[in-house]
């Protein structure tokens, strides 16, 4: 399996962090491509971010595509672009609010996100909704700490964090925790282990949920919703990312 | 009230359907700007179409916004990039589905769509189940007409759609019938003459409902989820659209 | 247009509350009638009131009907009769619930309401459900104060109203407010200022959206669910309401 | 137990067939009154009926509440007035629809209504939705044939019955059915032995519900949104319903 | 009628509560059984106890259906085995959960339910949505009292337990209670006494329900979903449940 | 790792193919256990066979915990006992249904399921409800064939089967299939290659799930609602499941 972490934010250090997620729990056959995004915001925390950060996610991954890679994870907690990269390759691909919300309910019945900023609570909620998990999630919890301040977590932040996850265990009626951004791949482990509760981070989970559908067989289905874009020539700045030649398989 | 309708094509043709259609209901004191983005698909039929269309709006209603508009409409009907449009302004923004299921619900019970392909009817969908309208809409119907064959609709086309019109009416237990197409917007006046109920154009609804929403002084929130975006720097391509400066009202 | 804004309530002032804020919005071309039923309740804060008001409401239009009213906007936010209303007249009519949902989902993603005495929560938790605006609601908050007393609204009673809204902000993750009651009509712009977000009265709010209706060439659809009553003769004391001749257009 | 059905028409076979209905099945302690409104209409078809017949209905069970009645059944399948009769009473009301729902639930997974006209299918799906029901309805199905066709039911109306009942369990994957129409009381027997599946009467369901709630010792509560209604003087045509007086227990 | 009450825990006080309460409210002609299956949990607190309860239950009904018993109430708040008893039975069937949910929904608009132990709310949880009275619910509250502690409930028990409900009718907008507990049956009317608003036994209500379908002549819908299950040879421990024969009417 | 595939019936050929599909998939250092139950029925088609199947599973999990395995699948689409199974281990545990909704929901928007029997449908539509992903299922389509015909699909069968899910593809607006029985695990690669859409099989798709969850260092919560059971003594024909010592970890 060839498999590309997409971190669409222009911040390497996350890139890095999802590496280290990502070979923690690599099968031995896997190879990893932790790659960022050429254009686009630092971080990604509000819906413009997150619209920007799709088409740099298409580019990337309409790229990506020539080099025989074939398993997706979109680093995001946002999912950002999901449908549009489902329709660009046969691969199959995953954000990381999906996979965790996955994984989360798998080993729990109800669970909590904590998550970065606040204003970032509508768009977990409008993929909670889509994807099915909404009366499975008890609360989405923020520390109102910006996403950078995760790219070297310190200890202030990583307490805040902690505190708030305990609330989650205390107040909610949760029984699992969902971390609600890439930044803070590097934190379930250790949050798991002072909390003993899954402490789910969307990064690995994302990365075993495609590797596992590699070794099943199944692709995203070229068939009506997501088959490839129809061919079409694109004006402008977007002319490069014309569907013309590039996604007809 | 200065009101921009954004043709998120490239075709202009389309751009010329929406001003016709807005005129025929505009306020007297409304001065409508038909705009066309300057980069980006012909047509939207797939999600890829959309994810580029959103941020070729975005860059529109950022130049649009030192014209000093006070309004939006985003035609087309998967209301591409609404969320990211409607943080980077405090007038309010519509998108044509928005707009057209408000209408029909205030005259209807229960509607059907009539739409082009049916691989766009995922993203209506979609846009049912966040607005809160899916139980409202009995089902959504495509004549498999690709858009652009809505540039200048010939008879046959016409004539396809008014046929799946009257089988929704037969067969849907629908009262209403919402036009899924902003390439569609010049039919409704003909189609409801012959159907005898009302068939909404979302574009001259969406240009009411924002220019009514300015006379009633509620522009879009910017408390919470729809603040301005966090000022940050966007890197190569995008360098453009960073929220540095521009949306700090 | 001739629109007319109904007041369901035998209490006059409510009348000019709706009419003063009907005027602050109206297109030029639009003629207010602001008047108040014959018969009923003095205020509405239960489901007897309602039920009564909306026999009251149903009068008051079949009157209207032969003065080519073409516009109806009940003023009340239960919407009382809203479909018997719109049975009986094929103009459009909306309740202002209705009209305050329809408004404050484009300006917002989530909203609270505030409203008078805690026992009408559960016919807005109805509006909710049946429009479908449930779950873009995060709270309906009660000042517990009756209707009456917003007759003539003094600073206590404003305060106390004022209070809850803050508390909407600051507790429920809402950025709009929607004013529960058509008594609260004169108070939204003055809330609006102080608080920096939306403050949506539905009286307003459904004077503009009937108002685009006309200007859409939108009536109530008079095919299935909202026809025209069957003819029948009632007997006793609501002979006169009977759908023998009066509603067969 | 002292047991009032209302029959919200005017037709007075129809107050014979509950009595019927009611009297197969009431426990030997009940008492029945089968009770014709003096005013309204003569038959419940459409949004206006219903809203009339609410005020008839609050007007009987006013009048009943002096002779010491202790359970209701609106035999109306639209429930209209449910909420402001449940208002006037501490003792328990039911609607034959909610009724129906109650009892095909427990004896079947899903079930179909089969009722007079499809116009009517609207009322019964906002009940289906208020009640929570409507992931258990497969289908509404309309024969239709307008109420007062039911007031002696004839072999035509019955075999059209009959065979859209055989339709539901063939095609629609119920296994029960619901009679949606209070004119349809007397053939639930005749269908359930023809058809082999429970084929639910809700004026017969609604008289046992609501003697069994007195036997439990439940009344409506009278805390919060069913409590009685404030007391207030209603004007004109509506004076005699006034609350001043009658509620207050 | 001759009616089972099933207590599916092997406390046999439980058994004596259940056979009190139904004797509270049974009809004159109604002859109760209450009985106690031979084997499984004392109490069932968790997802294993009611996995085991279920089968106890079904062999108690097997065994009772040879002695013509024709109603059946399982008398455990999480409906144990409710689908699988309905299966083997044309009966009426019904678990105390559902049945104080139909109870209930009919006295109030909204209800919370006071049970024993937090981890059982998950199991209300699942009930309330396959049932559909989720929206009704709007609070479970657990008192964190094990189940064998309402064997003989003393007065500090009684007294967490009245507390709890007094919390839920201040803080949860609820005008009626639900007891989650067959244990707490012997409690309902005391409650109730000094609550003044309906608090609902499952068990009573139970008797009253099947007692009521018994009365309308609707037994199980044995067509479908709940047909009498597949004849086969089940092996080993479960051998003696085989519906070979048993079940084929 | 070391998983178990529990056959919960009692008949060995499809624990065969439960292995073959596993092995099929697994990675290197899995080890795959695929054991039958020791009592139970032979297939499981009813609510019966599911709930005596529940038991069964949790016997065998019970003796599997002794053996270090730390990874579960239970091989039947009803996915029996699944939330007792979760208690008594802290090894993640999944049913084959719910397996599959997560594995088809990542390649496809919207699904169909082909199943067995027409009555086990509604088994399936509970497990959607509870797990969320009812919005995504077009519909369940039953071939009317015995489970047991599955124990070597012939020609017929298969022919059967492959025209269901063409019509599926066809007339449902569904983009992908969901087998929905254990025994055709085997079934899935030959169908995939005919139809071009992901076929999903669930016994393959858990195992690779468990597997994941394993290497992520997700195990079922042990905290509230899954915690290990309360001790206590069974008695009679269940007494050797007491949770008395064995699940207290």
């Amino acid at each position: 399996v060839r498999l590309a972490i997409i971190n669409p934010t222009t911040t390497a250090a996350f890139a890095s962090k999802n590496l280290e997620a990502a070979e923690r729990v690599a099968a031995a056959g896997t190879e990893i491509l932790s790659v960022t995004v050429a254009s686009g915001p630092p971080s990604i925390e509000d819906h413009l971010d997150e619209a920007v950060a799709a088409v740099a996610i298409v580019e990337e991954i309409q790229r990506l595509e020539a080099q025989a890679v074939n398993a997706y994870v979109i680093a995001c907690f946002g999912d950002p672009g999901i449908w549009a990269a489902r329709e660009i390759t046969d691969a199959p691909v995953i954000g990381i609010a999906e996979a965790a919300f996955h994984a989360v309910t798998i080993v729990a019945t109800h669970f909590s996100v904590v998550t970065t900023l606040g204003r970032t609570r509508v768009m977990c909620e409008h993929l909670l909704h889509i994807f099915g998990f909404a009366h499975r999630c008890r609360r989405i919890r923020a520390v109102e700490v910006e996403v950078l301040a995760l790219e070297d977590t310190g200890l202030v932040t990583f307490n805040a964090i902690e505190e708030e996850c305990r609330k989650a265990l205390d107040e909610d009626g949760s029984d699992a925790l969902v971390l609600g951004c890439a930044g803070m791949a590097d934190l379930s482990v250790r949050l798991q282990d002072r909390l003993g509760v899954p402490v789910i981070d969307g990064v690995a989970s994302g990365v075993k949920l495609v590797e596992s559908l590699v070794a099943l067989g199944y692709g995203t289905s070229k068939r009506g919703d997501l088959a490839a874009p129809l061919p079409k020539t694109y004006s402008g700045r977007f002319a490069f990312l014309s569907p013309t030649r590039a996604y007809q398989g």
